[in-house]
Order: C-alpha cells, then structure tokens, then sequence
C-alpha cells in the first residue's frame, strides 16, 4: 500500500506539496501540468523542499515531471488534481482524467470549495471521484479531508483512505457533501466571532490571536476540540454539557454570524500585520509559517509515539 | 515588578496552580482557604506538582498557607481569587477582601462566567477589581483573560497586566464586561457547529477532532486565527477578505449556534470517549493532557526565543 503509483495533476504549490508528500513515504510520483515551464521548474523547487524540510535526497528521484496527462495516469493507483479553483476548468480535467486513467484509478481532487459532485456527475468513472482537501502545506500539516459525491463508491473512499493514511496522512470521511466541508466550516464559526470581538474593540487584534495560540488553540492542537470537552467536567461530557450546556448555548446564539466579515473587520486585522500588505511580505511569512508548522509537526509526533 | 508578594485565595486546583506560577516567577506567595482541610494539603500538593514539572525546589519555600484572609492579603500587591463560582460567594469574598486589604492591592477573580461588576459593583474598592480569567491549569497555559468591570481604574489593569506578564503569562486585555470573555465565546462559536456536524453524521467525533488537532488547530497554536488569514493571500488581509469573506461569510451564517448542545450530541460526543465518563477516568485524561500542554509550551517557548 506504501508504494501505491501517483499521478499529480497541477504543479503549483500545492500539487508540489502532494508529490513531496508522497514520494517522502516511498510512492513512485509521475507530474504533469498543462504550463510546461511549471514542469520546468519542477526539479529545482523540489530540490529546494528536501533542503528546507531536511529530507531524504531519495525523494527527489521518486518525482518525475512528465509531458502529457497519459503518462502521469499511467498505472497510477491515485492521482491528486490540483488545477484553479474554477468549475469549468475541474471539470475539464475530469472529464480528461476518467477517459485516460485505467479503471481501478482513484480521482481525487484538492479543491477546498468545489464539491465533487459539481465536476464528476455525469462522468462514466464518476464512482471513482472524490475531493481530498489538504491544509495547506500538506507535508506538515497532515490533515486531508475526504468528501464523496453522491455518485462515489464506498470502496473507493476506503482505498482513498489507506493510501493517505499510508503516507503519513491524518484522512478524516466525510459521510457526504456539505459546503466548506468541516474544516472551513469550524474556521468560519471562529473567524465570525473573532473578526466581531476585533471590529468592536473588545480586544485587539494582537488579544484575539493570543488568547488562542496562547490558550485556546494549544488544547485543540493536542485534542481537537470535543476531547477538551470530555476532560472538562468530573463525569465527562454528558455533565459538561448538563454544567456547562446551556452557558455555551447562550454565547452561541449571540455569536456573530456572516455579516461580521467586514471591510471595517478586514482593516483592523490588516493594520495589525502591516508587513504582510505585500506579496513579497507574505511569502516571507509563509516561510516562518511552514518552518513552524514543521517544527510543531516533529514534536507531536515524537509526543505521539510515547503514547 | 517580578516579586511582586501575592495572595491566593482558595486552595483548589486553580488557586494551587496560580500558587506555583508566581512562586516560579519568584514571588512569594500566601495561600488562604475557608477549609483549613484544603490548608494542610497544600504542601504535599505543591511539591507534587513541582515533581510532575520538574521544577526547582525552591518554588515550595516561596509558598506560604495561611490560617486567615488578613494574614494572605497583608502586603500583597495582587489577590488572586479562586472560590466557587456562586456569585453569593464571590460577593462575600469581594466584600471581605476589600476590607482587608491595603489600599494598592489589586484584587482578582479566577472567575470564568462572572463578570467583575457582578461581585465588585457597590464596594468601595470596586476601582481595583477585575476578572483575571486563566485557562485550566495556568502553569502550563499561559494566557489570562483581564476584564474590567466599568468601575475598575485602567491603571488598575495597566499594572495587572504588567504583574502578569511578570509571571510569565499572557494578559489579554478585554476593553469591557462580555458574556464569556473572549475565549469561552470562540470556544462556543466553534464547539457549537463541531457538536452539529458530529450529531448530523457529517463526520465522527474522532474525525472532528482529527480535522482539527492535525490542520487547523495546528495553524492556530502558532499564529491565532487573524495571523493565520494573513497569509492565505497574496497580498494579506483586504485581499484575503475580498477573496474569500463570501464563501466564509456563507459558511457561518448557515453555522450551528445554541441549539446545536442538544442530549443526542452529548451522547455521540460521550460514545466516543468511554474511558471518560467516570471521575477516574476524566483524572487520568487530565493527567495526561497536562503533560502534553507541558511539553507543548516547552516546544512553542523555545520556538519563540528563535525569532
């Protein structure tokens, strides 16, 4: 299973991220992209990943870029699509992608918004679609959140499911479509409230973000935020609920909703990062970013293997 | 400002925890409690915890239990409150502890849902009473919540939050009294559509907590979640919104909120977690996750001293 062939469609950042992902846990990665220069430069930005990551010089010789879509697919027991977030173009793909990859090949798409009804209904292979939708770099943040359409085969999720969890990824099932699937969706319910608590001046910016990575954000690191609850009250959570139950009631139903993501909101949260209005600024803060995701990365699991 | 003396009323769990922080940090501090049972623990349980962390002996001998209130306040420079959650309690406390101590004294509640103005309003020193609100258990946790209530003097707050800062926490400064201060709301906010998506079969417990403990959570540990958007667009903040503040806004408008606490949720969430549903249980789980919240401020402090 470690060894499954991949094919990924998409060499941007994040079809980059794939590749390393699954070369890293021993797959043999075929790359394909429509840009030829995305191919191009390839070799060197995967080069570049392994000396930042400290990775094995091995993984790069698992990652070949090849030049037409036939050739990625080709005895590829996965291939993971990374094109624009744009339904016609996804649909185009898969529409491309059924018709090349041999039958027992799983599609599996990135998209974070795009569900995978909306570019798999109709295909003939539409049983072997899926969105897997990865945090962002998926080789250090090793959630991947799998989502069928209605049209896709159990099996098929399940193989999905341990070829991730093969290498080295946290798969979570969803049962069936829902918009944002359930990561955007819980960062929705938090962003809401934060950018309101922010736009009215009960704390700043810099409050906000500290009462989570200081407080908050540390439990659900570790747990994820409904095992913090089975530790919160002496008799577990139907007396945390029975305690605390209707206090959170409460605070949900004056929690801010959609109308909180203002541009009022958008510019006291902008004025607090001024070193961040520039792309050259954010890249640089995507490198910090990504060396402590990896750095948070190392210690849970060296935590994990304790257990 | 590092040694400044405190006083710790209330020999519980959190007051025994805030008795270690300042003793760590070099105060000396005195402990009084209405049970002088909770008193005559006290040592054992302080040099259990300096065990379990490792800690230099010499944070015992800064710790003092006290037999009266007036001999804990008496040139204290700060009162850190822990009993019950009654607001008759609180009040009475308030009361005592404003007539006891010195006209400097800041006086502190550990209170998690009572808003200062519930059980300061009326007392003479109702200017040098706040909230102080850590999360369970401060020693490894470092954020603490300081709400004013609309009679407490922002010098007031200006030297707690220098007094806590001190110790080694993180003070976020709340601008006035909101139900759940800053934390408990977010926690609400999130918690509520975790409890939807888990009781409608979206996902399971163990695949919520997943999504979150191994993606999300994961970015929130190291940034919050306002630093987080900073840098999920190129050119930060406006373009973050303007790119995705429909789609966000979408989401949480059809987010769960109060009604989402429901028996069946609980019951899932409970399911998931058999080990936990007795007080043994929950102690173990306890346990555990105090030594991971540990290791985790270990890790994230020494991060931080890179930058």
């Amino acid at each position: 299973m470690s060894h499954t062939q991949i094919a990924i469609v998409g060499a941007g950042l994040i079809g980059r991220a794939w590749a390393y992902v699954f070369a890293r846990a021993g797959s043999t990665v075929r790359v394909w992209d429509a840009d030829p220069a995305a191919l191009d430069r390839l070799p060197a930005e995967i080069a570049a990943m392994i000396d930042a990551a400290g990775g094995d010089p091995a993984i790069a010789a698992r990652i070949r870029a090849v030049p037409t879509l036939a050739e990625a697919l080709d005895a590829a027991g996965l291939v993971q699509e990374n094109g624009p977030e744009r339904i016609e173009v996804k649909r185009e793909l898969f529409a491309a992608m059924d018709a090349a990859a041999a039958p027992g090949t799983i599609l599996a798409s990135s998209s974070s918004a795009l569900p995978a009804s909306a570019f798999s209904a109709g295909l003939p292979g539409a049983a072997r679609c899926l969105v897997a939708h990865p945090v962002n770099p998926p080789h250090v943040v090793p959630v991947v959140e799998l989502c069928p359409s209605p049209a896709t085969d159990p099996a098929v999720m399940a193989r999905a499911q341990a070829i991730y969890a093969a290498a080295g990824q946290v798969p979570v099932l969803l049962s069936r479509e829902i918009e944002g699937f359930v990561l955007n969706r819980l960062q929705a319910a938090l962003l809401a409230e934060a950018m309101r608590l922010v736009d009215e001046g009960i704390c700043t910016v810099e409050g906000l973000d500290d009462t989570v990575k200081h407080g908050l954000g540390r439990r659900w690191a570790i747990m994820g935020p409904l095992e913090t609850i089975s530790l919160n009250a002496p008799d577990g959570v139907p007396d945390y609920i029975r305690r605390y139950g209707p206090m959170l009631a409460g605070l949900a139903d004056s929690c801010a909703q959609g109308d909180a993501f203002t541009a009022s909101a958008a510019e006291r949260v902008a004025a607090a990062f001024p070193q961040r209005a520039t792309p050259e600024g954010v890249r640089a803060g995507t490198a910090w970013r990504d060396a402590e995701l990896a750095a948070l990365d190392t210690h849970l699991r060296s935590r994990a293997r304790k257990d």
